[in-house]
């Protein structure tokens, strides 16, 4: 329980006690409720250095566990009011995580804060404030759509649901068409990711406002990735999810909006086992796609590409907290045969949300460039 | 318990045997999963009876109680393999109910099921399946559009969330322009309400494609009723959300879609306090809306009205267990005086979704007739 150090620590300085040459981290008494907590809650916090303190409710449990700070979670003390408290032992990195609730063996969510879709379930989400927060930030400007559909699937016998943002002005100018970004989540979210944790409507509006993109059209779909739960990820077929996306979705987007719809003008990107499926399908179907990005999702080989004539870009992102090595590299060969190749690193984030956002964020300036 | 004597009498006719004068229920093993479970889980259950069946991991717990199914809920015992079962002591009324689990005096809600916002809080949500479900099932009809906007409120100094349904079809022409219902949810309820557990999308996309209205559009956002949690009613005021409503939202709306910008075009209604929102406002508010509807959330009195040449519709409605005769005789009463006023009553449900959806139902065709 280093926490219980560090405020015994602080005890002793606040108290003109003398400070040891050892380094000892002091937790700073500057906590507020998290940016993604329910309306009128105050738990969970997050302080300026990036410590989180959960406060639950559940006088009669034995044992109180947030699945978050480091191996094994942080594990919360009762104090005398009956109330489990208690602060992870470290800073978590900036962005967003996800995390539950272990109550007396069951899992259950933190009631203070919103559920996000990850790990095939709807999870407790958290923000640590970055440092960058600005880009991803619900600024004063013009606001773009994201668009719930239910689009027809005859392939797999239902309407499925899509996401789609248009950008602002979309619609004003009957005439007026856009290129349009496939965006997919990773392996245990859905089609929610990308706009609820993602931010990625607030983003674009962001770049749209300041000039440092064109307008374009994202569409967000669940890419069947939560099928391998019970088969493990060898057994993954892509052909149901292309067959949805290139044969069904893509032609109703086409249909229904006001795109550019050629291969020209349609991009598609994942993040991590999204990645994985953006690779497979846009090597499968060269003449439907012209843009490809891989976000913490593994990496194309110059032999990979077929016809280079075809590529307008390939963007590799991860976090430094991954393999950063991978994607620079791989963009390096790709360029040295003459492919567009864009490598990103992501400064102190692993493979979660922040990598994500800031990668959409390097991403968009870089798309339909003529 | 009236079902609980017919399942008795069948059960006994389909066995041949004997009727004995005592009352005894026999709960049919027919449970599948509910319709708004989270992917992949099996719990919670409902059979056909309209029971509902609760399993809860959570093995270290002393207590694991379901507030639903009765006074006092629903309580959980621990089966041999240390998961907590149980099932409701009686039938539910069909439709949609909130609940959440109480475990060791803590609040949470159930991992197995989705979660929507009512008691100023994500809930989870069970769905007992209704004999006329078909009006707000998921069919393979042209699907409108919900689409999230963000939209400038100076008056509270940020930009506020609404949903708005676009039917099949919108935008194809650009000349065509439609009428705009704001549809408003209850005390403890968010701007998703009505999408989420109400299903108006799906009741509008169903209506349309069975030829029953003309297609209008429908905008839903936070009535702010939820600033009362610490204030009591009688604290409500109605300004603020009146000037986000009238000021800001709908000239935003007007100014961004594709909307017939008139009184004779705009309604407003709202279930339970949405219902004391709307009638508030339409009075204060003649000159902008034509078309007046609550559910479960009050009723007009003919002397409300003071200019009655502006009123083309007041609609009334409840579920039969809440207060029938009022919503009725005030629609006799509105209708004495020349008013267009209808009174709906929903069989066999309280205060709850199931009422508001079937209300929805009977107040689309009737409005915006000329």
């Amino acid at each position: 329980m280093k926490s219980q150090f560090f405020v015994v620590l602080m005890a002793v300085l606040l108290a003109g006690g003398v400070c040891s040459a050892q380094s000892q981290t002091i937790v700073i008494e500057d906590f507020k409720p998290s940016t993604l907590n329910q309306p009128g809650k105050e738990y969970p916090m997050v302080n300026s250095q990036g410590y989180a303190r959960f406060r639950i409710e559940a006088p009669l449990a034995q044992s109180v566990i947030v699945g978050l700070g480091g191996r094994g979670g942080t594990q919360l003390t009762k104090g005398p009011d009956s109330v489990w408290v208690g602060t992870t032992a470290g800073p978590l990195d900036e962005g967003f995580h996800y995390y539950h609730l272990t109550i007396d063996g069951g899992v259950f969510n933190d009631p203070g804060t919103l559920n996000f879709y990850g790990s095939t379930r709807w999870e407790s989400g958290i923000e640590i404030p970055a440092h960058d927060q600005d880009f991803y930030a619900l600024r004063d400007v013009p606001h773009g759509f994201v668009q719930q559909i239910l689009f027809p699937s005859p392939s797999t016998n239902t309407s499925r649901r899509a996401f789609v943002y248009t950008p602002p002005g979309y619609g004003k100018d009957g005439n007026k068409r856009y290129p349009v970004l496939y965006l997919q989540h990773g392996w245990g979210e859905d089609e929610t990711a990308w706009s609820n944790q993602g931010r990625a409507n607030l983003i674009m509006d962001n770049l749209i406002a300041d000039g440092k993109i064109e307008p374009f059209i994202i569409v967000m779909t669940y890419g069947m990735t939560n099928e391998i739960r019970f088969g493990g990820l060898r057994n993954f077929d892509i052909k149901p999810f292309q067959t949805v996306l290139v044969d069904e979705l893509i032609p109703y987007i086409d249909s229904h909006f006001n795109t550019l719809a050629d291969q020209p003008h349609r991009a598609m990107a994942g993040l991590s086992m999204g990645g994985m499926e953006t690779k497979t399908i846009t090597l499968n179907k060269p003449e439907v796609f012209s843009h490809y990005a891989l976000l913490s999702g593994g990496t194309y080989a110059p032999a990979d590409i077929k016809d280079m004539s075809k590529v307008k870009l390939i963007f590799l992102s991860c976090g430094s907290k991954e393999r950063p090595e991978g994607v620079k590299n791989a963009a390096v060969a790709l360029k040295e045969v003459g492919i567009n190749a864009v490598s990103y690193v992501s400064e102190g984030t692993a493979h979660e949300f922040l990598t994500w956002r800031r990668s959409l964020y390097e991403l968009a300036p870089l798309l339909f460039k003529d």
